[in-house]
């Protein structure tokens, strides 16, 4: 069953903190980029677009690992290894725009590319540690 | 052969930058931690421990992504995504100690354990994406 996050990785979560999301490329080798990121109480939530990276890695292989670091103390960190529990495109043009609001303060995604398809991406945390 | 980092990577490199190295579990899950590094020219160095887990997994697998976000800006990152070169106990107290004092301005490495055995890990790199 799904776990609500502890108070203090929710607290990271709802900073402008950046998620570093580890996953693994079709070969097996790890890829791993920063991108924004929310919460819905039991996942973490990001975003990305059809055909990118992440999307490809996360088709072929579920498993994550997401190094959240404190932007305000660097030795303040959460690791958690979770794996995808849904990939959607519904909603995912307002999930975008919410997450542009919370790290820029703009009601809409300024980089949005024409023909563009986004896509939420839900992970469900398997373990989770807290550093610092 | 071993090509030098371009030069706006080794001034990542040469802040104050964590660098997220993300390695595969001996299950396959990936992992994903910030540490302090260094470089060489060719290398990206940084510092562990026997019996960690960045030890285990890259005992078992040599495959590494490495994302390094720049301390100033979070929208400027590189993506390095290499392979392990050398894991050596040869010079890894110093070199704790150097990062030591390049992060936070000690002599020596504060955190030191009893019994521990430090090791320092070369990545050379495959991929190099830079973003901001």
């Amino acid at each position: 069953m799904a776990q609500p996050f502890s108070q203090n990785v929710v607290a990271l979560l709802e900073k402008k903190v950046f998620a570093n999301i580890a996953t693994i490329m079709p070969d097996g080798t790890p890829q791993v980029t920063p991108v924004w990121c929310s919460h819905d109480g039991t996942n973490v939530v990001f975003n990305t677009a059809r055909g990118r990276q992440k999307d490809v890695n996360l088709n072929h292989d579920p498993r994550v690992s997401i190094c959240l670091v404190d932007p305000e103390n660097p030795y303040h960190y959460a690791e958690i290894r979770g794996h995808v529990v849904e990939m959607t495109e519904l909603g995912a043009d307002a999930h975008i725009d919410s997450l542009a609001k919370k790290y820029l303060n703009l009601d809409a995604y300024p980089y949005r590319k024409p023909g563009e398809v986004r896509v939420i991406v839900k992970i469900a945390p398997d373990v989770v540690h807290v550093v610092g």
